[in-house]
């Protein structure tokens, strides 16, 4: 016979091996978290460190070093300020970079001892978590969980709904239009929408037709002569015939989807207007970015991360990026830029770029150290890596759009935090142990509606009830919206759709602004004094809008999961 | 046994009671749309004419009268071109206005023969649709009618949709952008958007809060005296706290829908800010319209028809509103300005406002026939009637929203077109016939959303698949929308749910400028010359961005089903 455990609804074997599953996995991305020097909650490593006393202390307490905002009327491209040369050395093997104080070190291969993961251990740490996610009993214990979240947040709803939205009524000043709202996953080279892209192609054509803006096969041909290539001519361009929107036809057809990032299906205008290396030094990329920048200084209270790409092709490719960004001076404080790395190792391997894996990760890594260690060095490069709006790096990968669920073990075990997170749907112990870590999920179901998943099945509200971290991001405008503020349709969509209450809302911007990479000086003006302190106390309502009742009852049950752990490891013993 | 007629899959007795009812039934709106010179359609009426040769010949055609727009540098309130006196005098009787050529008739009782319908006719008429709309077999006939209707749709689709998109491709200048559309259903009461609203409070008191505005039982106050009363100031009011947008709470519940009317919870700000009628003249709501209106003319391909109310309580209500108007001169280029009547007899009639109803009906039709006949003793009266884009009158109710099937009934016999329908998904005559006689229906699904049924319950994409003509509307920004452009919201978030093509939203912003009080040279401006010939030869893709092969489509479809009334009337010979 079988002793049921009360409050979990399984059997006492069944909760026991659940509990130290659980525990185990949240140690393990504990650990990568803080060698990583990405974020872990103070309150789940409390809670470790209660069950086992936790190699974790308070003084290991590690928190990501953000780059300050921009002072006023100082040159955000200013390039007379860089730090000094560090002197170390550089040298990468099998894919990772060893740092050494110098030239002698170098020599005798000494190289300094930075702590990082050991490749063994890290496939033990993974196959522990494979066989975790797929345990009959571990994965019963975590659906059960996560049904008990759901329905326990409905019933708070009920009860609490009015009283949260009187918190807000009486909350002078601030209501969900001046929370500020970030745009968590946003493709620079999408971040406009269809329209704005036609606006500024007509543009510049009626500004300057004869500008020489392209080399064809050595022949140079003015902005006139490559419209005529096309055939067409700009004034009777429309967002159909430019043709760079999502529809019906990209549904489950990634490829097709691929392909509307070509205006017009010509890739010379996607080479014109939106790359950063082309004949005019990717200025008309460079201008279009920096105009959505504009629209969101005047909207005040929206903000983007646009993600720019290196492919690790060459080894000269972040001091291209740093050239086209400096010389066009691509900057707004509304903006943040992050770095998206597309996985395409298997053609750029196919067709020869690279050797090996571990060429493209030399090409990838190799010169943001080298940078670092020596700034003066590389001058464009260190005046671009300022802008990123992190100086440690956050992996913020794709993570759970599309393809194996094994991405998203693999991100909880090293990733600060995801965009999209769909297939969460399909693991309840993933799903589970993403709530207990409050891993943040930047999701964009407009997105998702034109190429994975129907608005009305995607699970954002059901993520939201049970508690998980998620914001909400475009991820592609020029693809997927139809009006001037991608964002806020974003937002607007979601309520309507899901019939969010402000108090939602307002929670899921707060999100927004604690998962992204703005500086903590702008975090602290946007969400509060505390706001690294977790639960009620860490949220000011008068910034935020959040109600404290929601606040209080995130933490109360988040708290009760974690504690069931600490029940479940007691038992056992 | 029974034979079954292979078109429509019903026995052959059925489809000839179908048809006969059918065909009475679009014989009965066609004698009252042509009587009160509303539209109903060409084809339709010569399908009935080779019928059974109607008793409407082609010189009968009637087409409603619309207000041209003012000119440039003409002054839209000058009161000194006004037509002069007819002479006619006026009586009401039994809720009817007789017009009598002069004093003398008047003495005699000798009444103008103005052609109005015979009370009991109509109540048959009525009846005898009452009978149709429940009779078993005329239901299986549209039923069936209407599922053929959803299904070939569904198949033209498939087979037609790239070359849809190929064909709007291939227009040039011409997007979803640049089509004009028309927001058919919006109260002007709620014309702004929450944030809009909350701005103009706050602006209001910024720039003079000791301005006498109010009058409370004899004593005035000032706008800083009034917010004091309600003990709040301005600068801490949100949108939360203003409270005006429709939550998860007015769901089913009109009587709270209502209540938000009133911002803040307090009916003197409402009647400050969103009443015509109060101790500033209606100055702040006038501005506020006319805010609305210019942004409208910024968006330039934007167009609004917002209502106002006439209660019918007294007989110097539609003074009162037309001074309002022309003192504020409440003037865009893109509005049109139309009345509507709230139903609310039975309270005033309860409270002892009016005796009867023929009071009401004198209240809200004698002052326009007293204007009509002489303008220039009603002045003020006759410049505001030359606004509202229709010199002939057009019935536009709600109807279908909530309530009884008999009032779409109603509707189908003297309306021109209709706002809500939804409740056609409950009949499925009656749905058939609004299709046979197409028509239009102003649907606005965010906010049914809010009030009566959910987004992705919405019969709009069926209505749209099967041929219904349907526009977009917004029926209360205020209280439904987030953004700043409130209908291209709606459009924006019909097309990503219900996955709208480019031609499909062109099509229905084709409607709603079909639908609309704008003028017929406006109309021919944003459609083109052959605008009023139905089929693909009254669409100018150039205008309008719907392919040639939807209208061929639609039109052939429609005339199919008009043929197999006739089918079925000769096989019953």
């Amino acid at each position: 016979m079988h002793h049921l455990f009360p409050a979990s609804q399984v059997t006492v074997d069944d909760f026991e091996l659940a509990g130290k599953g659980v525990f185990r996995a949240l140690t393990i991305r504990e650990k990568y978290m803080k060698t990583s020097i990405q974020r872990f909650p103070r309150t789940v490593t409390q809670y470790l460190r209660d069950i086992d006393g936790s190699i974790w202390k308070e003084q290991d307490e590690v928190y990501p070093v953000f780059t300050s905002p921009v002072k006023k009327d100082e040159d955000p491209f200013r390039m007379d300020n860089l730090p000094a040369d560090l002197g170390y050395k550089l040298q990468i093997k099998d894919g990772v970079i060893y740092v050494y104080s110098d030239d002698d070190a170098l020599a005798k291969d000494k190289a300094r001892d930075l702590n990082y993961p050991d490749f063994h251990v890290f496939i033990d740490d993974m196959n522990f978590l494979i066989t975790l996610i797929s345990q009959g009993p571990v994965k019963t214990y975590a659906h059960r969980r996560l049904k008990f979240l759901s329905s326990k947040y409905k019933v708070h709803e009920m009860l609490n709904e009015l009283e949260e939205l009187k918190e807000l009524k009486n909350n002078p000043h601030r209501d969900f239009y001046n929370c500020r709202k970030i745009d968590t996953h946003i493709h620079a080279a999408a971040c406009m929408n269809q329209k704005h892209l036609l606006r500024f192609i007509k543009k510049s054509y009626r500004v300057n037709a004869d500008r020489v803006v392209y080399n064809a096969k050595g022949k140079q041909l003015t902005l006139k002569q490559v419209f005529e290539g096309l055939n067409l001519h700009p004034y009777d361009l429309t967002v159909d015939s430019l043709d760079v929107h999502a529809g019906r036809q990209t549904f489950q057809r990634f490829d097709k989807f691929n392909a509307k990032y070509n205006p017009v299906g010509a890739s010379e205008l996607r080479d014109l207007y939106l790359k950063s290396e082309n004949f005019i030094d990717g200025e008309y990329f460079a201008t279009i970015i920096k105009e959505v920048g504009s629209d969101l200084e005047d909207a005040k209270y929206q903000y983007a991360e646009p993600r720019l790409s290196i492919y690790g092709r060459s080894l000269d490719e972040w001091n291209k990026l740093a050239y086209w960004f400096n010389k066009n001076r691509v900057y707004s404080p509304n903006m943040k830029f992050m770095i998206q790395v597309p996985r395409i190792y298997d053609i750029f391997r196919a067709q020869k770029f690279v050797p090996h894996f571990g060429k493209m990760l030399e090409n990838i890594f190799l010169p943001v150290f080298e940078a670092t260690v020596n700034p003066n060095a590389n001058k464009e490069l260190s005046v671009f890596l300022r802008h990123r709006g992190m100086n440690t790096f956050l992996f913020r990968p794709h993570c759970g759009e599309a393809g194996a669920i094994t991405h998203l073990l693999a991100a909880f075990m090293t990733a600060d935090n995801i965009s999209h997170g769909l297939n969460l749907k399909k693991s309840p112990v993933l799903q589970y142990l993403y709530f207990l870590a409050k891993i943040p999920i930047a999701m964009s179901p407009l997105s998702n509606n034109s190429l994975f998943l129907e608005y009305a099945k995607n699970p954002l509200l059901d993520f939201h009830e049970k508690g998980l971290v998620i914001s909400l991001s475009t991820d592609d405008p020029m693809q997927f919206h139809y009006t001037k503020e991608p964002l806020m349709e974003e937002y607007a969509i979601a309520a309507q759709v899901f019939k969010l209450s402000t108090c939602d809302m307002c929670e899921i911007a707060r999100s927004s602004v604690l998962q992204s990479g703005l500086s903590h000086e702008e975090k602290v003006h946007y969400l509060g004094t505390d706001y690294q302190l977790e639960g009620p106390q860490g949220n000011d309502i008068r910034k935020t809008n959040v109600a404290q009742i929601r606040m209080a009852y995130r933490y109360e049950t988040w708290c009760y999961e974690l504690s069931l752990i600490l029940q479940a490891l007691k038992t056992a013993e």
